[in-house]
């Protein structure tokens, strides 16, 4: 089959990959209904985080189970299915706490913008829909595996509940999620940052009642304004820069809870100011498999609509342009068809 | 009256201060039963933290009410009280969080270790005994003004519950009252790190199911071992150097909760490694007020018995001696009559 390969910094190529096969007899084998490119993948993408040699991209995915291992008992071929970026057995005491992407056995997925993908531990990390989802549906669906996952993570881990009050820090796919987030949680008031128009139009769409384009010292002084001078319950950290980790946290009031869901590059937090700030502070990869049977619901009874995200659609085999478009911020995510 | 000041490192005088007196309407005057040196008094004392002119030292105390200011309604002349090291109004919006001691209008208590204390903001800060308690309870009931308070938050903010396993970095008296903390708390296994035997056998009596007398890399591998191999559910971390934060953090579980009570010095978090720890991460100065009427009841039913931390008695005008004492570990910690 053909696959996309990162190669250095700026070189995305769609080439000759070995056939995907069942490697362990927990595994299964996946023909994708849709994969995409991911926040995270444009670290790598530009260098920031470094690529030593050639590398397979994706880790967003859903589609029909073509074969399962001889140990998978709870997926069969035919059924569509949902996994998380990260593998898990959803067995074990770390898994049992409710944090399936630090598993004691998990795999990091990494080759899933590929028309069929392996699956590890696929009776862990699968989560299969009762009946095909109509394809209008596989946009949303295909959110669920990482992007509104991590966004959903990042409201709960931020404590965002009925009437509360809550900042997001980021306009890209996920900080626009974990706005759709904040709001199904019930927060009363919900402030994007953001300074693009059309992200903050969709802001808007799922749920921010107010809008602040103002960033670091100016953005913190205009978040506190809205918040009686206080700083708010929740904040939502979708970035993963200093700047931003440390914008969200001067944002929360004391006692306030702060999140953060994307990988932090270079990222260093002062112990003397987090102690003085207050705030409880909680992130990491999210744990996307404890949510997908719930966010799959939501999107099957067509509470949510969060494919809206996705404001470019390829076929996959142009992957580069939409690695090129999310890089030029031309695209908020970029949908693959295979 | 004489009073305690610090003029630079190691140099502790017990000099002629003016007699306090009430400045605002908000004011009380207390004629101490008790104080005592804190951990934190260490600091500055050590020189570790600056000392830019001579300073009035104290913070921890409790005495019998001697006057008040007119807008003082909830506390009279006569009575035994307790309060904060952070004086608060405990009305505002951050108070009514349960987050008193960053309360819109705290202030920082500094000139305890004296016979006279002005108290700031009384009517927020001081919580009364119904009755004069006995003498043998003055000790116990010092230390909820802040050791106890501070350890007991340790254990809130790491969210010690029934059944849970809860690991203290540190065996100061924070840390050994964060034991006896978590104990109240209902942990089922409470690891103590110490590596002094005066210290380990308190943690014992206090509550401690374990001692491990390991550190860093070694201190954690132990944790490990003795929680199969995953981390505890609580860490109270009660010490504030980066050695100290880094092995609370890396012996909690993924998912898992860590505290920090002590003012980090020169405390850097990388935030890649604490995202990938997956910890909730929660701390700062602790919200005494919050917990005091629920401590005083504990020590004066004699529940507990936090008193056991203080392990020399001085005549305040001994104060120089006390402060030497606990910089030498000859002392756990040093309380003060006047």
């Amino acid at each position: 089959m053909l696959g996309t390969m990162l190669y250095g910094p700026h070189d995305i190529r769609f080439e000759d990959r070995p056939d995907p096969a069942i490697v362990k007899p927990t595994d299964a084998i996946l023909r994708l209904s849709a994969t995409c490119v991911c926040g995270s993948d444009l670290w790598p993408y530009r260098g920031i985080a470094e690529v030593a040699q050639p590398t397979p991209m994706g880790h967003e995915y859903c589609g029909i189970v073509e074969e399962v291992g001889k140990e998978v008992r709870n997926i069969k071929p035919g059924q569509f299915v949902v996994g998380s970026f990260a593998a898990s057995d959803n067995i074990c005491i770390v898994c049992h706490h409710g944090y399936q992407s630090s598993c004691i056995q998990r795999e990091w997925m990494s080759t899933a913008q590929a028309p069929i993908l392996r699956v590890p531990l696929a009776g862990g990390t699968l989560v299969p829909t009762r009946d095909l989802p109509p394809k209008e549906l596989i946009p949303s669906l295909l959110t669920t595996s990482d992007v509104l996952g991590t966004g959903w993570f990042a409201a709960d881990a931020a404590n965002v509940k009925p009437g509360t009050t809550a900042v997001v820090v980021g306009d890209g796919a996920v900080g626009l999620l974990a706005v759709l987030s904040a709001k199904q949680m019930g927060a009363e008031r919900i402030i994007a940052m953001s300074r693009h128009e059309s992200r903050q139009k969709l802001a808007r769409e799922f749920g921010a009642t107010d809008v602040v384009s103002e960033r670091g010292d100016e953005g913190v002084a205009r978040v506190k304004e809205l918040t009686n001078g206080l700083g708010a319950d929740s904040v939502l950290e979708c970035v993963g820069t200093q700047e931003s980790m440390m914008q969200a946290i001067r944002s929360a009031r004391p006692g306030g809870f702060v999140s953060y869901v994307g990988v932090p590059h270079r990222v260093e937090l002062d112990g003397e100011q987090l102690f003085f700030s207050h705030v409880h502070l909680h992130g990491g990869p999210a744990p996307v498999r404890r949510y997908l049977p719930e966010l799959i619901d939501l999107v099957l009874n067509e509470t949510i609509n969060p494919g809206k995200v996705f404001d470019l659609t390829l076929p996959l085999d142009e992957v580069a342009e939409g690695y090129r478009a999310m890089d030029e911020r031309r695209a908020i995510k970029a949908l693959l068809q295979p």
